[in-house]
């Protein structure tokens, strides 16, 4: 039998999950705060871009859904590391092909509400702010464009209302509600390098561009125009941070000391510089996720993270993915029960998401400059290549399969374990590709037989 | 020249500070949301029995009310540990003398209440709830009974407004701030054994009574009416837990299984197990805790903790002492100053007594029935009584001085490295009052000489 379904918030994962419940035959309406994004839709200066990895393909692939953004999504194959003097250097995200995919937000966005609208079971009401929450019944109340006061009632409700959920902000009231809302220390500012003549690209075209810098880091990705968005994570607070940078002589000298191949492709830096925000970065977690079978958070709603490991869209369509199939195993009647498993399964993925994209900003902003980190990954990728069956590196766990985070993050910090006694050679960069480090894998990994189980 | 200061909250803190304020002739309005606690004024069923301490003293000595609550507070000396067949065995708190004193909540919050009201310059306003805060002028709107919505504009505004404050409600929607709120798996629920003939105490009158059971306990706090107050201490799920204690027959057969002798003095056990609720127990963590010069939260609306330690209210009083010794410091027109070095030099001690109190619920539900730590306390207690300028135990830094919290922490950490190699020896239950055991301290101790300075 057909249910009426609520979902709030027509993001990416609300629209998404809307596409999911319409293809199953149940009544859906999407309320989003905003007017449509599609009426004079143009790219923000607020988002960053987006890269799109093996989890988030699975979960619009479903859906049909994927070949669609391929035609509009860059392939990224490796990480470009500029130095401060201009020079590159290059690490592989994984095997030749994979890829990771950069995709413009409001891009896909607008796919997905165009996708979603065409069942004609699914109704968009933008304009709609939640104003509160019925938990036990499942009613939201919602204040329309004209100043009228909407309850809502239906036989679920998905809160994909973003980071700053109003429906988590009601279950936030309740007893024994954890949560946490944790700002890191950097902010963040987008910058853009325009096309080149006929709409080339002025860097490399099919890679991420990092140019890291220990305790800060700019990054590139392409855009389809020729041009790319680049964004600065920088410190708030301290010697080299938004808060010193508070002169155009200021910033500019920076720039040339510490960025100049990037500043050099930027004619309009000053003007970016000026008119783009400075954005803060928030994790967010709560517990549950869910309240009476009623109610259910999705997304960045219940597990929001930095963006350091491309995973926060991702991992929250991996949430439709694994919602479905729960639905698929326990069928219509069993939502409490349904509610229940998702929360406990997914909660402890969540949280290892959330350690890794922050470990991950560390990685990139630092340890890509680092030779013994790239010394490391090269024996690591080629150690994988020789026995994937023995080896998945952790990038690869997250980006190019669908075992479970938490699982991802365990075995990484095994093979941590593993690759320190590797690195701690003396002459590990001489003979980093000789038979004998090989051999010391593998006779390493004897010790941890989870890792060679089901890699 | 003399402010206008508003206090949200009424309790414990808010009651205080308003004391404070009034002594300094500023004028002061406190908004409570509930009615007035002294009309009809009983105890509670809700309220975990307070143990005041050094801290707490000093705060209310300051403003002259420590010898009226004096006579109303009963001095615990030491832990009575009650195990399942009713032995018994004891674990002194301090030097001879030194006590935790046993205080009724609702008691010491109508004192303060009443002292506050003795000043001119203060005034309550019940039956007001806070319905947001203007953060940047420091003007709160309040609901006041007849429906009318007051907005308050004052020169600084003080949310003493508790665990749930509304003012920190506001706070937390800002951009970077950060925020926890974090139930812990336990709940609780009191209980009551009643005065003996002719008012006596049925347990040792001047002792906090525990009974240690490994994953719960139940403790006792004396009344001066000769009752004592029973808190259990449960878990909510799980083998023994609320959640399994679902009938009167399986709550009676548990006591008698496991706290016999307690059971055996509570002739209306099952009427105070329906009647009393169970109830949550909240760690709340969050900073900054004061807005743009004008706006400060004190007490449990910054830093709840669980109730192990004794030291919610004494930390939140104590936030009214540091608070006022910086005043003092930099003077009435600084106050933007003022709040961020309290801020500032405050987190780290809030965050240090949530974490001990956690520490101190091991401790107290199950080392305390463990041989191997009682005769740890003793070595400890013997050595800090023979060398004071050298050793005064972590128990006695948090609860019978004014050392930091955070500083108390990081000493009682090197204290247990010390101890640890002391227990380590297979004869130490022979020889802990040897000089040879007193020896080994001093030799450790000189690996540490950040715990010989200022003790």
């Amino acid at each position: 039998m057909s249910k009426n379904i609520t979902i709030a918030g027509a993001g990416l994962v609300g629209s998404l999950w809307a596409v999911y419940l319409a293809q199953k035959n149940h009544n859906v309406t999407v309320y989003e705060r905003r007017d449509d994004m599609r009426k004079n839709f143009k790219e923000g200066g607020r988002s960053i871009n987006l890269a799109l990895s093996d989890r988030g393909w699975k979960a619009i692939e479903k859906v049909g859904l994927a070949d669609a953004i391929r035609k509009v999504a860059i392939p990224m194959y490796r990480r470009v590391m500029h130095d401060a003097a201009g020079n590159l250097s290059y690490q592989s995200y994984g095997k030749e092909n994979q890829a990771i995919y950069s995709v413009s937000r409001g891009g896909l966005n607008v796919e997905l509400m165009n996708l979603a609208e065409k069942y004609s079971n699914v109704n968009f009401q933008f304009n709609h702010k939640c104003l509160g929450v019925d938990l036990k019944n499942g009613a939201a109340t919602f204040g329309a464009p004209d100043g009228v006061e909407k309850v809502v009632e239906s036989d679920l409700l998905f809160g994909a209302d973003g980071a700053f959920s109003a429906i988590r902000g009601t279950m936030m009231k309740t007893d024994r509600f954890n949560y946490s809302q944790e700002y890191i220390a950097h902010g963040y500012k987008e910058l853009t390098i325009p096309a080149g003549p006929n709409g080339t690209h002025q860097l490399e075209k099919n890679a991420l561009h990092i140019w890291p810098r220990g305790g800060y880091m700019l990054i590139a990705l392409p855009n389809v125009d020729g041009s790319f968005t680049l964004t600065l994570f920088f410190p708030y607070e301290g010697e080299d941070s938004f808060a010193t940078l508070d002169s155009d002589e200021k910033v500019v000298a920076f720039f040339e000391r510490v960025f100049p191949d990037a500043l050099a492709l930027m004619p309009n830096f000053l003007e970016d510089w000026h008119n783009n925000p400075t954005s803060s970065l928030l994790i967010v977690r709560c517990y549950p996720w869910t309240a009476n079978g009623k109610v259910a958070l999705m997304g960045d709603a219940s597990h929001a993270i930095v963006p350091f490991y491309g995973q926060g869209m991702n991992s929250g369509f991996e949430d439709c993915t694994v919602l479905n199939q729960l639905w698929e195993q326990y069928g219509d009647e069993q939502w409490p029960h349904i509610f229940h498993e998702f929360e406990k399964q997914r909660k402890p993925d969540a949280d290892a998401i959330a350690d890794l994209a922050m470990r991950n900003f560390v990685e990139m902003r630092d340890l890509t400059a680092d030779p013994q980190f790239l010394l490391r990954k090269k024996i690591e990728n080629r150690f994988a290549d020789k026995y994937p069956e023995l080896w998945l590196p952790l990038y690869s766990m997250v980006t190019f399969s669908h075992i479970r985070y938490s699982d991802a993050w365990n075995k990484g910090l095994l093979h941590d374990r593993i690759m320190q006694k590797v690195m701690d050679r003396p002459d590990i960069a001489e003979v980093w590709d000789s038979e004998e480090v090989e051999q010391a894998i593998l006779e390493e990994l004897k010790n941890y037989p989870e890792l060679t189980q089901n890699v």
